[in-house]
């Protein structure tokens, strides 16, 4: 199949997927979601999003009548079911199907899974990047279904030509409308902590854990936008982005003045990233 | 009929619409959605509801097929399908069918439509309040799909053997889960006035009508949780709730020192109700 769906242990090929107008998701964004990539069929760092998935879901009181295990089964069989080799793999849960009430979210979660084919960026990839000011919510340490800030910002950067939006609250760099974000300065990783605003990217946890690979010091702390333009690099991470540099923000050039460690970096990046997923073999049953 | 659901043309009992998964509002929440109530099978303030629905497909880009008269009248037709007279009008719009892309905003917006039996709150009713933290986002001056944080809300409310969630912020009222408040304070209504917290909610302008009609002055601006608790009235409004009087927030007894004031704008409010959902024809045809 060329992509595929799942809705409650039901699979589609994913346009012939339908779901009930009255699942939480559809009328409240009452849900969590979680995304990851394959290569050769094999899905990186897996049960790093499915452990995050679930705790979004208890986070916010979904309960799944599925459980990890059982989800991670359902995500590979679908990389199976699918030509591809490389595939993007989605799946979110919602608070279950009820009339629209806001408070009767005690109900049996819904379990979708999306995936087709969708490639992680190559590792010379590079990001034009753009500001704008940071308007979400309070709840965005988890990936919720409440996306609309996210996507009016990631519109508007593609508008203006760019690849990714970087969101700016109260004069500091959060995160960006679909990455997070970090710079290189004087040798030194900044990254901004996990918090309210910032999510703890799994991509995150992958460069940080190449720095500490490489004695790269890193500070966890926030940083002003116009910190960022200075900096030597400014790297973008996510599921999609490994680690991206940027080579432009606001129509200015950008970093490229620590090519050493970035190169350092990205190498550690995608070596993990090519060592997890060696081989095609779906393992259909979870270890 | 019992109730009713529309998706872009299809007419189906609610219980047995289904969507495509490939929906925005289904994964991203980007989508606008608008409610109202009828009485005697008439939508009550029919052409505010749908006016401020178009205003807010404007605000964030989403171009539905249909004008506005031609959403009126699937409104009408659906409340003529159902046999109950008092129902619950819902109707949202989202940002078209899509792989999961977030600036992939340029499809032909879906329009759905639910309609089922719902009473406006009685003019007796009152209600019990509780307080929370506004972590919502910059957007609720538009009635976007992001209602996470509203139903989390909401649920704690009800959790709490409460009616409503009152939302505080930088220490002052906004406004409520799904509703406005307002207090009335040495014969004034003070009202929080609409702004990126503060939705410009129809209930409240029939209020703020009531308040000319009968010379109450009024101040637009925004209140502490404690002048509220100590207010001599506290009013809720919304669509469901046009003027209802909250007796308790917090679990202390609130308000209800000027009946007088109240009952005459309760009176104000709930006449002009009765009077706009006289007679029970269903006009298909809009003017």
């Amino acid at each position: 199949m060329k992509n595929v769906g799942f809705y409650n242990g039901r699979w589609e090929p994913l346009e012939k997927l339908f779901v009930p107008a009255l699942d939480r998701a559809f009328y409240f964004g009452d849900g969590i979601y979680d995304a990851a990539y394959t290569k050769n069929k094999i899905i990186f760092a897996e049960q790093e999003h499915v452990t995050r998935f679930f705790h979004g879901l208890e986070r916010i009181g979904i309960r799944l009548p599925y459980t990890q295990k059982e989800v991670t089964s359902f995500l590979r069989l679908g990389v199976g079911l699918c030509d591809d080799e490389d595939l993007f793999v989605y799946f979110q849960a919602s608070c279950g199907t009820s009339v629209r009430y806001h408070a009767e979210r005690g109900k049996t979660g819904n379990l979708l899974i999306m995936i087709y084919p969708k490639r992680i960026a190559p590792q010379g990839k590079t990001l034009r990047l753009c500001t704008t000011t940071d308007t979400r919510y309070d709840l965005c340490d988890i990936k919720t279904l409440n996306l609309m800030p996210n996507v009016l910002a990631a519109q508007k950067a593609e508008d203006a030509g760019c690849d990714e939006a970087v969101f700016v609250r109260d004069g500091e760099v959060s995160e960006c409308a679909h990455s997070n974000v970090h710079i290189l300065s004087g040798g030194v990783l900044l990254s901004p902590p996990p918090c309210f605003c910032t999510l703890d990217g799994i991509g995150r946890r992958h460069l940080l854990s190449a720095c500490k690979e490489l004695a790269v010091p890193v500070v966890e702390r926030r940083f002003s936008p116009e910190e960022m333009k200075r900096a030597d690099e400014i790297i973008v991470t996510s599921a999609g982005y490994p680690c991206q540099r940027a080579v432009e923000c606001d129509k200015a050039p950008c970093g490229q003045k620590d090519d050493g460690l970035f190169q350092m970096l990205s190498d550690a990046v995608y070596r993990e990233l090519e060592e997890e997923t060696k081989g095609s073999n779906v393992v259909f049953d979870v270890q």
